[in-house]
């Protein structure tokens, strides 16, 4: 009993959100497979704000998705029937299956993923591309030390979680920006961050100044805007930011400006770093060594926020990253 | 016959440019001098950018001036009358005497130069702080290689003109912005810049593209502003940005919008690096050393732009730095 494959594709580039307009979903016929090639039962899609850049038609660190493509996703899922030697049938898989329910593979960047190492949306989520950036992010563009101060953006979200929890870990003392009163405490509380900036309720930099007047060693950024200015502003002296993402701009139509305290990396003799977590694929097995067994023993604990809407629920899931109600990971169910 | 002491103290706090109100020109006598004190003819007296930082009552890498206060200023100048057992007359010496004629010193910071190397001038451009700062950007911040693209803005400018020259030497193709016809062929014809783009008349970004169409990996950014955004827009994979200041805003009220484009560095996983070359006072001597070696054999070319005004000349010879009207090290004669 096959189900038919059902997508979401690119319909129109969207001007700031996306809404109905954005997305078509198109239903189709499982094709038959050919020697070579498997077929997987797609179980979660993982939703990320890096998809919002994937639409624009510019040059970037990857190619704009185009008009009538499937939505690109990293999806996890299993094998239903298989015509290739290395994916056997009841395989867990992770890849870039796109937002189906359905994919056709050759097994081409498709992993196996341990399901008794972690459930499969963790494989989306602290074992996935959110954990690998987190990871890289504070080792290798923060260089993150024992006994520094580490500030974290979006740091109730899929990277932010785990940059600030790894940073727990290693000595620093960290202090997450997100928001809204839950967030804050659930980063506080259940996460174990030192101390929580509510963006939506606190003044930002006056807070920081409270907390850490000595200045911030490393500052992970996941959201730019004005948290970025707050943060220029409230450097340690040979601080490094980490330039992950910037998604209080993801959706506007035109550059919105820049960190207008740049110039502090000068007076803090300070540096600003932008990575690609793809970079690192080669060391994304030490990464997973390590995270995993972090969360084996507790000290890093790994939240995805399920939404089970199928996969006609795409557009409105994105948009819950924009709107910030996600905690943790944000994962589709199709 | 000493004369009489002379001196720019600053009366009113600018907005934007400096004028008439900015100063105010005090004449005292010299005093008596002390054991271990020593009287300096000062001759010429270094104009920076900097300078105009220094004016405002902000934090930042060094105290402001205060109201009522000499000018803070590097001079070179001849002993006169001495109590200090290293500094006999005749000597010549650099220190921060301010912008005054006459200075009594202990000799704090300050060093003897030997004009048998270089003239006075020389030591306060190509052998002085600016020299030092293209030297330890483009190495330390830089971090240049032999076959890489160098991009300098203020080219023509005390450090811009410097930083170029030494690229070149180190085997990079070296392209220059500047403002003006002028300025432009003097980088090509007399620096030996690869290229020079003139900011005033023709599209940074365009040219940029056209002439490096790989990208820039080093930027050697002196101005800010949209000079900064073309360059962001066109990096090498990789790329740093040395940060070094950012004339384009110094006499702004506000602070204006920062780089827009600087989420380029996620896409071209680059970096922008501020620094402050006191952080490098340890190492000036291999710096001066080198330098000297490099202009005595004719690689590099010390330009000073020496403005025979007196200390009265102050004010307006701080402002042709900020209307573009210098090539290369800006000096007041005192």
């Amino acid at each position: 009993m096959q189900r038919t494959t059902q997508q979401v594709r690119l319909k129109q580039r969207p001007d700031g959100l996306t809404d109905d307009n954005t997305w078509e979903l198109t239903h189709t016929e499982v094709p038959e497979i050919s020697d070579g090639q498997f077929v997987v039962d797609v179980q979660y899609i993982s939703v990320d704000p890096a998809m919002r850049g994937w639409l624009n038609d510019v040059r970037s660190y990857i190619p704009p998705v185009q008009i009538g493509e499937v939505m690109r996703a990293i999806g996890v899922g299993t094998v239903t029937k298989s015509r290739h030697p290395d994916f056997a049938v009841g395989t867990t898989v992770r890849g870039s299956f796109g937002v189906t329910n359905v994919a056709i593979s050759d097994g081409d960047d498709v992993t196996t993923v341990d399901v008794s190492v972690a459930p499969g949306t963790t494989w989306l989520g602290a074992l996935g591309m959110p954990g690998m950036t987190a990871y890289f992010g504070l080792f290798e563009i923060g260089k993150i030390r024992a006994g520094e101060t580490l500030l974290v953006s979006g740091a109730a979200g899929a990277v932010g979680s785990i940059a600030g929890q790894i940073g727990k870990l290693k000595g620093a003392t960290v202090i997450g920006i997100a928001g809204g009163p839950e967030k804050c405490d659930w980063l506080t509380n259940d996460l174990d961050f030192d101390h929580a900036i509510d963006y939506k309720n606190e003044h930002v930099l006056r807070r920081l100044r409270e907390i850490a007047p000595d200045g911030v060693d490393v500052y992970f950024d996941n959201v730019g805007g004005p948290t970025l200015d707050a943060a220029l502003a409230n450097l340690a002296r040979g601080a490094r930011i980490a330039i992950c993402g910037s998604i209080s701009s993801y959706n506007e139509d035109a550059l919105p400006p820049g960190p207008s305290r740049y110039m502090s990396l000068l007076v803090f003799r300070a540096s600003m770093t932008g990575f690609v977590v793809f970079d690192y694929a080669d060391r994304f097995d030490e990464a997973i060594t390590d995270l995993a067994a972090w969360i084996a023993n507790g000290e890093i604990i790994a939240h995805e926020h399920v939404v089970d809407g199928g996969i006609s629920a795409f557009g409105e899931t994105l948009n819950m990253l924009f709107a910030g109600r996600n905690f943790g990971k944000l994962v589709l169910k199709t």
